[in-house]
């Protein structure tokens, strides 16, 4: 191979182990049969096949590889960053600098034309503007709250969430999916019936 | 939402929590900083990412999105089948008969059209003659790869795997992608030097 592409390949290949960190890096939710914790790259694998899987209920056509790879990268950062916890909201106030400081970082690894590729990729992602980061969002939520309903909501119980604070990030999934919104709302009902989500006005 | 929908929903969810299983399948191979031992979903993560990433260096043209896809699905069998080491050629013999027999089972919780689709590029995987294939086999030698090299090789040492052995699996990188097939053998000839990979006739 002549001395550009020898020089491209050792800066994918070392992009590609330093992502090899997110799978340390756990999150609060729980896998299915209650669980260990889930960390980043399980749920990025889980949440691109449900893109693929769901595709049809996104209520705006998407482009599918435009989306599977949004969400297989979209928490890259957190290598950095750490992960932030949907309700932590003191977290959430230093969140966006410390993401754009990794984005610096790790997508700075990649060959310029891919670093800027990803990091537009990250971007639209978090700015939530388009059809396809519509629709990651959707997955984002729907995911967890799967594996979280399957464990009788323990997640929630353990950080004792009430039906407001859920219905607030609920909200992204109807953007991306009326159909997803619905059965979310449905599995909430069930789950705040149930005592593991604390009432409160919605 | 209708019943049609409602039931459909119901068959993609129980898949989708099904598949959660697969993060708990582990593999020989170590993460990057001689970490613990990869499951399933993480190695099937970073193969997509690299799929995205590397596409350039495929021999053919390859449709992005199916590769994807392919990369995120192609272990899945294994929650019922177990990993089978690239170098047990006991297991081996028995790999394809565990394999089907769970392809029926996992991907027959999808509705009709989707079980078709997703067993359909399973077996795409398996029987490896499209581009799509040859380079998702390319990724799938690739991934462990740079992970074991990352980690002096310490995978190859504990089986105490051959040259010869090696190169008979990296066959199918070449099919898929020469570029780095080269970059391959040169990471094989270095860990052959320092002692990580045994001697053998080519």
């Amino acid at each position: 191979m002549n001395k550009d592409t020898e020089n491209r390949l050792a800066k994918q290949m070392k992009f590609i182990l330093e992502i090899d960190k997110e799978k340390n890096i756990m999150r609060q939710t729980h896998l299915t049969g209650h669980g260990r914790n889930e960390n980043d790259s399980e749920h990025a694998w889980h949440m691109a096949i449900m893109t693929y899987l769901l595709k049809e209920y996104a209520n705006e056509k998407i482009d599918i590889a435009h989306t599977m790879m949004m969400c297989l990268i979209h928490d890259i950062v957190e290598i950095d960053a750490g992960d932030t916890y949907a309700y932590d909201e003191e977290g959430k106030k230093t969140q966006r600098e410390r993401e754009e400081k990794a984005a610096d970082r790790i997508f700075g690894m990649l060959p310029e034309d891919q670093r800027d590729e990803i990091r537009a990729l990250f971007e639209e992602f978090e700015e939530d503007a388009t059809p396809e980061a519509h629709f990651a969002h959707a997955m984002d939520n729907f995911q967890p709250l799967l594996l979280n309903d399957s464990n009788e909501g323990a997640d929630w119980e353990r950080h004792g969430v009430n039906r407001s604070q859920v219905n607030g990030r609920q909200k992204k999934t109807r953007i991306g999916s009326e159909v997803l919104y619905e059965k979310t709302m449905e599995i909430l009902d069930k789950n705040e019936e149930a005592g593991h989500i604390k009432h409160s006005d919605k």
